[in-house]
């Protein structure tokens, strides 16, 4: 056996361990239509289907806006493609400046900067913060995203989780911190998986309570709520009270990247001290241009924002017709719940195959063991014959996969 | 002091000791105009300035290649803006799944894949590999880009740093490990600050010999290097030896992202278990499609690899006449050795002011103190009449600077 035989044995005994435990991800091959969307193309082994995307995050169909291609067409014809470099080398164009500047604006805040994801805004910015201030602890709701978990992990600082959404247990854990070190709160506006909203305010009182930074991750939140759809904490007031607003300009925005908003001098000192912004090259004037017409327009239409609370509030209440089970939330976003990775997986397939109706299953380690679901995301361009197919496609493999429905009485 | 101004003021004596070490970062504010690239328009306080660049690491202007920019515009159309969730859910489109296979058969590999940027890719990557990989050690070549460096942290596997293109120190490092333990040799082919290569085949030779993977960071040579444009290891003949490629698509490429090739046992457990790959927005399709056309093109075309050679020649002959040191090596990157970051600011603000010439500074910590420099990067679109210009301007902003010319017996 060769060297390379050695260790790619090793890989595949892992792979294959993933796909006993029914854990192993096939990803679907998609084309979307512009224009069409939900309406996409998927190849796969036998040809092509046409099929209803209802996983996606773009959850307002901002992707296929006409005012965010023109600003991308726009941009590619007067700047070109990529940015040529970091953003100190070459790679800051005035695209990154304007959208920048505009995000500040959204937020309230003094500054923002951009980062190449918001996976890479979490972790460089929470690392470097929580890295770089002396003895900092980090105190993170037990439900963070893996972006924010890596950034901790960088920063090598202490980590202290607080049951999620529990003020009680975060003011426990304040207080046992000693006084004189520096302390971030980190925690998210919307829960992607379970669709559950933070209370901003009263976990800003208890930041302030205790002298912590407070750092908000509003990915699944911007574009989607508040006046100007800058978030929940604008929905709640409470901009003000937020030290870091880190969000993204791939979901709501339907574009790609991430960034943060705060003072001056915080998005300045991550600017200047962050690995993950630093040595990594600008993204596209076009994405930057195409994602500032996105808030632009968010900002100052509530017309989307309104339909998918439209389309949403229908969805659920079909469900709870059939006494399909899904998770109660303020939120976007329902999560049907399965409980089993292979019959979560085998409704997916199924959906797919005989419905053309594509609901990605989310399996461990995505969500807990046990918790495994189909996670619909109803948005403003999804219709009401979109709407009658799922339903009626759910009702049958729901039948047919031997779920239990919800009785009656607990709807 | 209000609980926030606590923490800016920390944030701002952090920036402020930066600034007076000279190592502050100021972005220069650029409009890259397409068809006309390296000129480009920097907006500064006091208005605006045609200027043209010198240290884009676009290094063949494909980010205005019509092959390129028609591929974005059709993605655009056909596709719209955003790919909407994670490669697992919902945001595989067909434009990735082309591209990857193109990037594997670059490089003669079995698989691809690719992440939302070159930094990522490593990040990822190596830190999944040398993670999960029981009892790893990484040896590491001391010149490797933060990206490596922060994924070796991430891993938490032990890390051996051999000291730079050293090969008898490679080895004795390699020898020094339980025979046991597998072990990863990570390096890179063009060394971005100093342009100097990597000895390929005879690092091949010592992973073979002791059982090591062999991990390629190609990013400053992919597109530039080999007849099909894969880089120094098919320029050398040993891509075969390798069993990771990792490759940039944001500059020779001319947009943005990042990817690795290898065999599809190893690149699908990347793909399965980087959290860093999985829990994060995929690219948008319009720039998968554009960097599949510029690999495309630039495999069949060696047009733009020999105009470039030709004009880092000609820069090369032009400063040696004037004797201006610059740091010798066999890649396209032409390091003009300055020794001091506050002369290195002054002459590239000198440059842009007066001259309308962009290179930005690189000053610690992105090279050693002492060894600030200008990082000079001769591009295909490089006009004789632009060398002229910077040739001239170099010479007598180098005179006024009182910066050693290099003793003409020296050259």
């Amino acid at each position: 056996m060769t060297r390379a035989d050695r260790y790619d044995r090793f890989f595949r005994a892992e792979l294959d361990a993933l796909k006993e435990a029914g854990n192993y991800r096939f990803f679907a091959d998609l084309e979307r239509r512009r224009g069409q969307f939900p309406a996409a193309l998927n190849r796969h082994a036998g040809g092509e289907r046409p099929i209803t995307v209802w996983c996606s995050n773009d959850y307002l169909g901002m992707g296929q806006h006409p005012a965010v291609l023109t600003a991308m067409h726009a941009a590619l014809d007067a700047m070109g493609a990529g940015a040529g470099g970091t953003r100190n080398i070459s790679g800051t164009t005035h695209a990154h400046v304007e959208l920048e500047a505009e995000l500040a604006a959204l937020h309230g805040k003094e500054a923002a900067l951009v980062f190449t994801s918001g996976y890479v805004a979490n972790w460089a910015s929470l690392g470097t913060l929580a890295a770089r201030l002396p003895g900092c602890v980090v105190l993170s709701d037990a439900g963070n995203h893996a972006s924010m978990i890596e950034g901790m992990r960088h920063s090598r600082a202490e980590r202290v989780i607080w049951k999620h959404n529990d003020l009680k247990d975060l003011e426990a854990k304040l207080q046992a911190i000693p006084e004189d070190r520096p302390r971030i709160v980190a925690f998210e506006s919307v829960y992607s998986m379970d669709g559950d909203i933070a209370p901003i305010a009263a976990i800003c009182d208890l930041a302030e309570r205790y002298g912590a930074l407070t750092y908000l991750d509003e990915v699944h939140a911007v574009g989607l709520y508040g006046p100007h759809g800058a978030g929940i904490a604008e929905r709640d007031g409470v901009m003000h009270r937020l030290d870091v607003i880190q969000g993204t300009l791939g979901k709501a925005y339907g574009v790609v990247g991430g960034y943060i908003a705060g003072s001056a001098a915080l998005v300045d000192f991550v600017r200047s001290f962050a690995s993950g912004f630093i040595f990594t090259t600008a993204l596209p004037p076009a994405v930057a241009a195409g994602a500032c017409a996105a808030v632009r327009h968010l900002k100052a239409s509530g017309t989307e924002r309104a339909a998918q609370k439209a389309r949403v509030a229908e969805v659920r209440a079909r469900l709870d017709a059939l006494g399909i089970p899904h998770l109660r939330n303020d939120s976007h976003i329902i999560p049907v719940m399965v409980g089993d990775p292979v019959k979560c997986r085998w409704l997916s397939d199924r959906l797919m195959e005989r419905h053309g109706i594509y609901i990605q299953p989310i399996n461990y380690p995505t969500v807990p063991k046990g918790t495994e679901r189909l996670r619909i995301t109803p948005s403003p361009v999804h219709s009401a014959a979109d709407i009658d197919r799922l339903v009626s496609a759910l009702a049958e493999l729901w039948e047919q996969c031997h779920l239990a429905r919800r009785p009656m009485a607990a709807q």
